[in-house]
């Protein structure tokens, strides 16, 4: 069954968006992922918010960039928890992004993560998710041992080339 | 008839709002002013702005603050030009309010004034009815030759007192 | 009968302020465009505003870039509605350019739209002029329909493709 | 049984983290709140991070400013959702600690809310816990049908009063 | 002979812009002040600028606030030099007011100071005179020397006294 | 006789700071143009700005990057005027160099002009030495009327041949 | 003997930078406190960095605002380390302070500390000179083990008594 | 005996921090480089940190990029003095991994240098260092000799050749 929705607001966000889908699928965790704008197809917006919960749907991904509404107005429209993305914009860095969705009025909240933090936005709801599931909860940890495991081979690959060695490689 | 509707995500945006009210009334140009919160009410949001063109409004007002997605929400549901005040909010000085209005994406603008410039926002309303009504248009040109007159007269003012004596008449 | 004028500073903004035009075309209304720059031409730009209402325009839209003091200086000369476009800058990313058109001072608005918005500003043109002009509302009312339709076909194809092969394509 | 823990890095982040702690009493979830701080007190943060699951803990709330270190931290210590509340700092207003909480690298995501949007991390930490209890996301529904309630009173209200009326009675 | 002129604005910029005159005060160099709106009186401020050569102006000391565009509109009118005095605003802390001062294209440079910077361009404006005019440059000189001497004694006093006690003396 | 000094921080800085170099050339006023380091040739730095005014210098140029602090240190050390150039830093876009040069301390003024806008350095020493030197200040005046002529040709051409011939031919 | 100078470019950065002489008495190391301005004083500059080697300092403390060059320009006249402080400035909120203190060139570091962070600025010369005096190392590891039972404390009385009444007795 | 160790966050810093490397090569200095990530490998950071002072590290270099809590974990784990280098960051320049490493909180300071002066991060080991072992002290002034000798041929070149010729041959 579906649990994770990853909507965004131009397929022009897909680069980044896809991030959040590659780590769900490490996860197994099953996701749909589509094309939804605040701005030109706001009915759209208001009948897959509102439907979310119905769909099974546990967790909203939302990326956008510039005056990013999509992820705020699905917030408002649903009681699920919302992730926001904010998609780093060509006009100013992604600041506009990021200020749009992570600066939300008390009462309806959005789980923001990094500019382009896309594959964040994927593990936080797999953690989101984890809460009830804790077979989920474990692959969370295991990806954590794992990311650890190669940040110590690096290092140890560094340690023992030097890093001059190591530069010439990469 | 009501022309112009000024509407604003919370009472807590009324004293910077009412301004642009302060405006009309002088232009003699007849509106509504309400709240509508994109984000607590959005399905009165969404009628709102479907409904503005049948009720015969011809421009539409919105402020807001923090991640102010109202103005650019409206915009998005309505064919009537939308002016977007950004108000101040308490802990960015009003550029979250300014990034989330103004920089809309192609397709769907909002006619964005300066940070708590609601006044201006009232007379860029009756700019854009003047359009079509010369009465309005006259009205607005008074207006400046009236603007331009007083800080003819502050400054034979200041000019003939000096500027000590000025100041300390203030 | 031309409606709009489309000024800016440099022909180095051409490229950006060009997609004003391009809009206007598509919806059937007339426009000149040109150079006036505030700066280096501040006699043309005095005579241009002063006249342009005379000469039947109903709107200005004007674009520069750095310390752009093109749009609010037109708004200081006509009664007209004038549409700030702020061009992006090579130092700054346009902040310089957003800032100094939409903090204008109360009295004298500039409708200003997002950095490098061009194409809003066109459609914002029509929407003014559609206050008075049915022809042109319907206009951009069904605009607004199309650009529905096609986020909505490129949402059905990237739910019917998936991610992998929609992205391949591009 | 505890389900979520407020940390903050200091006692002065009390006055905004207190808002998380309201919130969850209103929603009937248990918590403990304490200060942990990470530059201070990192033997306690880690004991703190990687005894939290045990604990019974599903959700962690951690709110610091300036070189918000603590939320960031505590992520990459456990593999339970964290979310992080950047407290206004005196001197960059907030932005240095909403950077320092929500520009994360890939593998260890934090949550993050507005600046001093303690509120909404209470709100949101119940819509978390309200993926798997349903009794939970009801309370969360029912808030957020008050808080719409709430609005279309106050504008009820204003539209009833005129805005004269209203604001005198502030 | 008046060699200076300092105009500003509007009346409220005043308080700031003061400082100028009195130190061209201190420096003997006569002064005309008065309000010039580049916004609100667009032909005063072109018949100024025009005629300011003839009137045996030598520099123009010009501040403004928000979208600032008295000193560089003043700046394109004349062959004077032009010192900007960027107004600190309320809104952006006088980001807006610095950024529409100092980022003039090429051709037309206005000599910009700090935010709120008045008794600068005073300063500023002497040292320009003096290039032609010894005794201005030695008073230039003279008053260095004295803001020296001042800094010296205090540096006295407080090495003396040591910090406790100088602070309570304050 | 040697008029300006154009000096800058590092090599690096040439490309940018040439432009005032040419601009002199073009007004007929003799410069010198050397590198001066505040950080790497303190002493330099002092016997330059010391003997700048023996040596008949009039007005000092200097640009410098990041920390900038070559003008304002030359500033403190003569009192003759001194213009700023901020060049353009290769991580924070030249804000950096900006701040750090127009936010002087009252009693030390910088003439501070646009990021990289080393080209108006140029023309307002020109404009300087033009309040003593009327034959500068005609060719001050004189180039102000070509860059007019200048634009006035461009618009004509852009107005002749419409927007997409004379993008096709640039 | 005197091991470290605490200087500053006004006496009314004196209320922040005496907090780095209260640290340092608390560690029982001796110092010089006083009055060095960049902008003022450079020929006292000049010589108190010259010869502050020869005077035994070890480390310098250098507290500046706006375009801050004291703590550069001293790092540029000796080759002892400089710790800079970034004094909080009253119109760029102390960003113009920090940007001209952390951005120096390549080989002439400045060790930066936060904005006002002059209690930190006391501890980091501390800690330096423990490099090389094992007893002032124990004083600074004594500080932290003190520090971190404060906040046990401070820790230990909020879970005891709940926030609310913790926060009523503050 | 390695005397000063520089850890990064990731192997993406690498070709930064080297520039560390190659000047405590230059000053004969010996040290270690590694990979300590805070966040992927919190258990190495924790136990790198805790050790140093017993490996004989003297002073510690940390690198980190976006949220960078590197250098301030490290110097909350250490008494020793940590020095570190903001990582310019794709979306932010650097400006959030400025203030998560500059804006520490009072009692654990970290000597921050500039976006990506990791080569000043070098200097500042060594001017540490050199605080109790004078040959150190020795090279960093003869480097800083030597760095002056460099800059005065540069501009001798200059000067002769002529900025036209310098440029070409570069």
């Amino acid at each position: 069954m579906i649990k994770v929705a990853i909507i965004m607001g131009s397929d022009s966000d897909l680069p980044v968006m896809q991030e959040a889908a590659v780590m769900l699928d490490q996860f197994g965790i099953s996701y749909e992922l589509t094309i939804v704008s605040a701005h030109r197809t706001p009915e759209r917006m208001y009948h897959f918010a509102r439907e979310a919960e119905q769909s099974g749907i546990k967790v909203i991904i939302a990326g956008a960039g510039g005056a990013a509404h999509l992820p705020g107005m699905v917030a408002s429209l649903t009681h699920l928890p919302v992730i926001g993305v904010p998609v780093k914009s060509s006009n100013m860095s992604g600041l506009d992004s990021l200020y749009s969705i992570v600066q939300m009025p008390p009462g309806v909240p959005v789980a923001t993560v990094a500019i382009n933090g896309s594959k964040n936005a994927g593990i936080l709801a797999a953690q989101i998710i984890g809460v009830a599931d804790a077979s989920v909860a474990e692959k969370v940890k295991s990806y954590k041992a794992t990311m650890e495991k190669e940040v110590l081979q690096k290092a140890g690959k560094l340690e023992d080339k030097g890093f001059k060695s190591y530069l010439e490689e990469q």
